[in-house]
């Protein structure tokens, strides 16, 4: 009953106006399912080098994380370097080095076939259909993440695939180009004609919204006093957020705002330190005071 | 008991991508007094011109609000023209004509000088001073907007009425320039050690962050499938805050959290049509739908 993902394994160099890491654990994958594994067990689909080795192993191991889908190459993995300025909106991508990710081909294995749930992370629309195919079942859900060089290059594959989505998550510049419409609302109502009957649109420093048939709601960003590096934030707040629809068993508007909730929270300790560090080290405690502390943040009460 | 109003009552000349208007009723005061009015009652201290006369006397009828402060001078009214792009964020000023506001010097009536409940609109803080020195015994909060002209150019003034205000409504680029910091949670406590207790910070589509010693609270704005023209929507989401607040006569966390939604909501029909035309029209009854739907689209069940 696992919530399977595919997408990618990276090591990042990563510079921020308040450091720099190198040859550091990233990807897709990595933060979505260090997220996603707090809500429900998650099975990984992912391609890795030589490079890929005990200490990585180790990031994963103790968490219901089944790394069985994982794929060695020989060769390096995927390598990106990228730097922030001060507002940590935007990353500049200074380097992208595919190496074993270049031919990656998805095949899931047997016992992956059959999830109930699918997240399928950002790469080409092509792997994202063809994991579809594979599948013995139609998931309950499939959720996909995009950006604007699929939206722009691969237009009609992304399509394709679209229509089999229900949930999409993508930012509101990826919202926009894909629907060429401005506002949320009338974005929603495109992207509903071309498959997903959810939206997610992730806003950085201002949270998410989230657009379903059933209403519309909007959640800020969990304010902090220190953001060190913004890389994963988006696929940590997928973890969150479908690990959580996924635990629930359900996509009524209530569970979807609560997900939509444990997403901001999972984002907000993934942007505390570099890379996958504090997801690595927070603990269930942390996550449920924090959580408590944004309720309260959040609900008004006398309304 | 009323809601004391100190601002500018103006004419506007204004060009969206959705059409122009010219000559129609703007300035803080006129945007914030048809919000305010709503909730509570209001004195309105501004000057004008010959021009204005009882088409605009009209606009203010029937409502609670006072003009025995309003001055009357020879010459013409304070005149703004400013256009927006298609995001409609930020105002381009194309001229302005201070006319008769040249000389505005603010004489409260009598009868205002026991107000209760202060606010300052955005107008030169060494007035703003003068106008708090006029009240006959400390209103029970003061509540002041300014602008990056005076905080660039007027700051010595600026700090002196500032330690004399419990509530600062800024946008974030003011925030940060009078803090000299960038993430709000510092922002605010620099601005707390100049004397404001409460920090209202106004976001345009992303609604309002309150920050009071009892916690922080963030709104998102009300999802809208058309914005028009944004003119006035700060001075509007003052109005139905400053106005809510009044009429609870409290600002324990939970009145201040309602009062930004109610801000929030009043700022809404302003910018669905150009100036004050949404304010005039607007039930008491579309304001208790809007703020329903508003209610339940924020809230989370099942925490």
């Amino acid at each position: 009953m696992s919530l399977l993902a595919v997408g990618s394994l990276a090591f990042d160099d990563l510079e921020t106006p308040f450091g720099r890491k190198e040859n550091i654990l990233g990807g897709s994958v990595s933060y979505f399912s260090l997220s996603a594994s707090r809500f429900h067990p998650v099975q990984v689909v992912a391609v890795v080098g030589e490079d890929f080795g005990p200490a990585q192993e180790r990031v994963f191991e103790g968490r219901p994380i089944d790394l069985r889908g994982l794929v060695r190459k020989t060769g390096r993995s995927f390598h990106w370097k990228g730097s922030y300025g001060y507002d940590l909106n935007e990353a500049i991508t200074l380097d992208t080095q595919l190496n074993v990710f270049q031919d990656f081909h998805p095949v899931l294995p047997e016992a992956y076939r059959s999830a109930p749930y699918l997240f399928l992370g950002n790469i080409d629309p092509v792997l994202q259909l063809d994991v579809v195919r594979q599948m013995i079942q139609r998931p309950r859900w499939i959720a996909l993440d995009t950006m604007n060089f699929w939206i722009e290059g691969a237009r009609p594959a992304l399509e394709r695939i679209l229509r089999e989505v229900d949930i999409l998550l993508v930012n509101e510049g990826e919202a926009r180009a894909l629907s060429g419409e401005h506002n949320l609302l009338k974005i929603y109502r495109k992207i509903q004609a071309m498959g997903p009957r959810i939206l997610v649109v992730k806003r950085g420093e201002h949270g998410a919204m989230l657009l379903s048939p059933d209403g519309v709601f909007v959640s800020p960003a969990f304010p902090l006093e220190d953001v060190f590096d913004p890389t994963g934030a988006g696929d940590t707040f997928a973890g969150g957020f479908l690990g959580y629809l996924a635990a629930h068993r359900s996509t009524d508007v209530d569970t979807l705002k609560r997900a939509t909730l444990s997403g901001v929270i999972m984002a907000s300790f993934t942007v505390e330190k570099f890379g996958t560090e504090c997801l690595e080290m927070v603990t269930e405690n942390d996550i449920k005071r924090r959580m408590k502390a944004f309720s309260d943040m959040i609900r008004v009460n006398g309304l």
